[in-house]
């Protein structure tokens, strides 16, 4: 077997040279120091449907570390410890396939809960002493704060009283506040109790395989590489429509609403993995400067170029104001004012109750600058399904057989389900805990790019454009549609 | 539907109007005048196996001028007229599925036979010179020259003396001399008959719908267009390997060899496809001009890189010289000094007797200049299998699904078969006599072409490389194997 594929001469010789010898992030051979793991909130639905499930999965591949007690919080507690182990039981059976009752039953036993509020944490605190104490020394401290926004600051107060917060690892979910104003507050109250490095914001968007696969192709192919810019890139869509309503969570909902909900975090993250430059190692420090590098030329959303839905119906859902002016769709054009991609319009959309589930992303590239072949123009594209089998697809112009030299649309496809049958791709939230419990903060959301984003995004919150109602199991109102020059890719009739 | 897919703003609206305006080669609704096709050679292998198969094909599609004649020509007549066209119906029926006997019989209808020789051609003109008077006016005349290489001078000297060169579209088959010198001898004494544009020399290679995707592959999509170049791509392959062995065509074999029948023109032409800059027009002048420049800066084969082989039993083969020296195997490394190419090296390769018979091009990428993701290298290549189903494939590095962020190699892939399952490729010599009808060059070689590629092969003819045996069924001598920095695509254990 050949061990170069270069030509000669070989000016990346040494350059490859370097990457074989550098580390890689070795996770299915872990030698992870032992956990106390805390999940606040351990008896909400994140807990049930995503955490346990993802500790479970982490147990049954060996990835968890050898030592490790998981210490459920909140502040309703359990009748006792056994029945929050049936609880925990019963949410892996119905969140996992094929469970393995031995890999359950060692996990659970490990489980205990403990009840804490913003306001005392006493027992915790002694809880996580004594739990750490029994593990030995250099104990690894992973809380996780799975609890509403309005409870958050109170809670990261009662964690740096308590001291838990000492040498913890704090993984934060999205809303990371609710605009500029109240992100710097909770920044601020968070940074008096730790340390940037000691805080991982997760985007569960991001944990999918489909998503770190945009980095692979970007920045380990060429091909992709040298055509991913303005001179190249027509426009660009990242389109994450939801066929889903509000499935009862109108309490949440109506004081969030899609920007805040979607926007502001999921499709903003998508289109950092997408414009941001090469980094210069692809490590949480090289990417998020990447990505902070490409928030800050990301020119504030213009109400005027942004879409607000509702999908009809939504004021009559139960919990939701009859006159509630909440978006539950958004579709814009925002721009990166940079070297890379001035003049290059990116659409984003998503919303509720709308004709398809998807999660794209498309490149258009440009039509060549002077065309040699006739006929009608039609899309030259890149696109990436990121679903848990990720699809990549490049639409190409090909010729058409036949007696005349002309072109027509053909397709490259790329089915990773076929490419990998024997790897299994890791659900988003086992990928995500097992980053936090390696202290590798590479998919998570540095504080720099929550604040660059609220700062777009603000616009849009002092000055909405106004709702327009659109029919379920649409794609939204007309003038969305209308929004991107060449239409969009989904949804176009 | 939307008619352009570009953002906005659009620099190329001006060029895509202008290309939605150009003419499109019609091929299918034919406007053609009445046409003598005159052909030399009619009773040879050639004409039956090809040419009258391919008239046939011409005259089920439609696509043969409402009114024509065929006579063949050459120095055995037939018994009859009946008994040449009763082996047009022979050679039809072999070498056509499907025939449609009233197409056929309209076809034959149409056929006669009239004997001439290059020192007499009087019959000849006279009877082509009937068989116009009876078509009418504006009547093209088509001669198709599939007359062995010692025959060609005389019969074009002919041509000229009886005055069947005026106004003729004359069709020269390979080889187009046997080294510069005599190459140029041809070209003087076709000159002196007809001109540049009367002359279609003709590649049956070039006739085929994958390397006319070549063309569209490149010049009508961004993404390969950008990354086709010495910034994006290590090294090329062109790789032509046959099963056959000589099929008992050792007297024109021993007088040829691999280098003369294979390299300085398919193989060749091949190359000035894939090496040629973008045309200012996708015409005959505009890709001839391209294909000039490339080949003007190719640098004359080295016979230090350059492996020539002789499969084990070639000298036994019936009619082989015991000791003959003549190459059954040519691999060697091309050079195109000019801006695009410098540094790149192009690997040609072809012979008989090899493991498989394939016609691929690879063009492998360079890896990234500095490499982000860990591991080994592997290719990223483009691979254009020109089959008559046409594949293209791209070799990537995705990510693996897994715990680590590590690239995998994945392949996109693109079958003309399933995405043109309605249009029916052409068979080359069916395209390639319609274009000759329809006065279209754009596909043949001109005779500045022909005169560099000699240029290039001279010094491998004036200093050829020692003959090193292989085995039949092999992939050729173990040094053409080593040739490449980064070994073939093909057969490298």
């Amino acid at each position: 077997m050949q061990s170069t594929f270069e030509g000669s001469p070989n000016p990346t010789a040494t350059a490859l040279l370097g990457a074989s010898q550098r580390q890689v992030r070795n996770r299915a051979e872990p030698d992870l120091p032992p956990h106390v793991i805390v999940i606040f909130g351990a008896r909400g639905d994140l807990a049930g449907r995503k955490l346990f499930p993802g500790l479970y999965r982490l147990a049954s591949a060996g990835w968890l570390p050898a030592e490790y007690a998981v210490i459920g919080t909140g502040r309703r507690a359990p009748g006792s410890d056994d029945e929050f182990r049936s609880s925990v039981r019963r949410a892996v059976a119905e969140f996992v396939h094929d469970v393995d009752e031995d890999v359950l039953e060692r996990l659970v036993e490990r489980v205990s809960f403990v009840s804490s509020s913003a306001e005392d944490g006493t027992d915790l605190a002694l809880a996580v002493r004594e739990a750490e104490a029994a593990l030995g020394s250099d104990v690894q401290r992973l809380l996780y704060l799975a609890v509403p926004p309005t409870a958050m600051q109170p809670v990261v107060g009662m964690l740096g009283r308590t001291g838990l917060a000492d040498r913890a690892r704090l993984v934060v979910e999205k809303p990371f506040g609710l605009d500029l104003a109240s992100s710097r507050e909770l920044d601020h109250v968070l940074k008096t109790v730790v340390s940037e490095d000691q805080v991982f914001r997760i985007d569960h968007f991001i944990g999918k395989e489909a998503v770190q696969n945009i980095l692979a192709l970007r920045f380990a192919n060429r091909l992709f590489e040298v055509a991913w810019d303005r001179h190249s890139i027509a426009s660009v869509q990242i389109d994450v429509p939801e066929t889903l309503g509000l499935e009862g969570r109108a309490a949440f909902y109506e004081g969030t609403g899609c920007l805040r909900d979607m926007i502001s975090t999921h499709l903003c993250q998508l289109l950092g993995f997408v414009a941001s430059d090469r980094p210069a190692e692809l490590d949480a420090s090289g990417l998020t400067g990447a990505k902070v590098s490409a928030f800050a030329s990301l020119r504030a959303f213009d109400p005027a170029r942004t879409i607000y839905g509702q999908y009809a119906g939504y004021r009559d859902e139960h919990g939701v104001d009859p006159s509630s002016s909440v978006e539950t769709f958004v579709a814009l054009e925002a721009w990166i004012d940079n070297e890379r991609w001035r003049g290059v319009p990116f659409y984003l959309r998503t919303g509720k109750s709308l004709a398809e589930g998807r999660r794209s992303v498309t490149l258009r590239y440009r039509q060549p600058d002077h065309e040699v072949f006739a006929g009608e123009p039609f899309p030259h594209e890149l696109l990436l399904e990121l679903t848990d089998d990720p699809v990549v697809s490049v639409k190409l112009r090909g010729k058409r057989p036949g007696p005349d030299l002309t072109v027509a649309p053909v397709t490259l496809t790329l089915d990773f389900a076929d490419d990998f049958p024997h790897d299994e791709p890791l659900e988003a939230y086992e990928r995500l805990l097992l980053d936090v419990m390696h202290g590798d903060q590479l998919l998570f959301s540095h504080s720099d790019e929550v604040d660059l984003l609220w700062r777009a995004c603000q616009p849009l919150l002092d000055h909405p454009p106004p709702i327009q109602p659109y029919a379920p199991g649409s794609w939204g109102p007309q003038a969305a549609l209308d929004l991107p020059a060449g239409g969009w890719r989904l949804g176009q009739s």
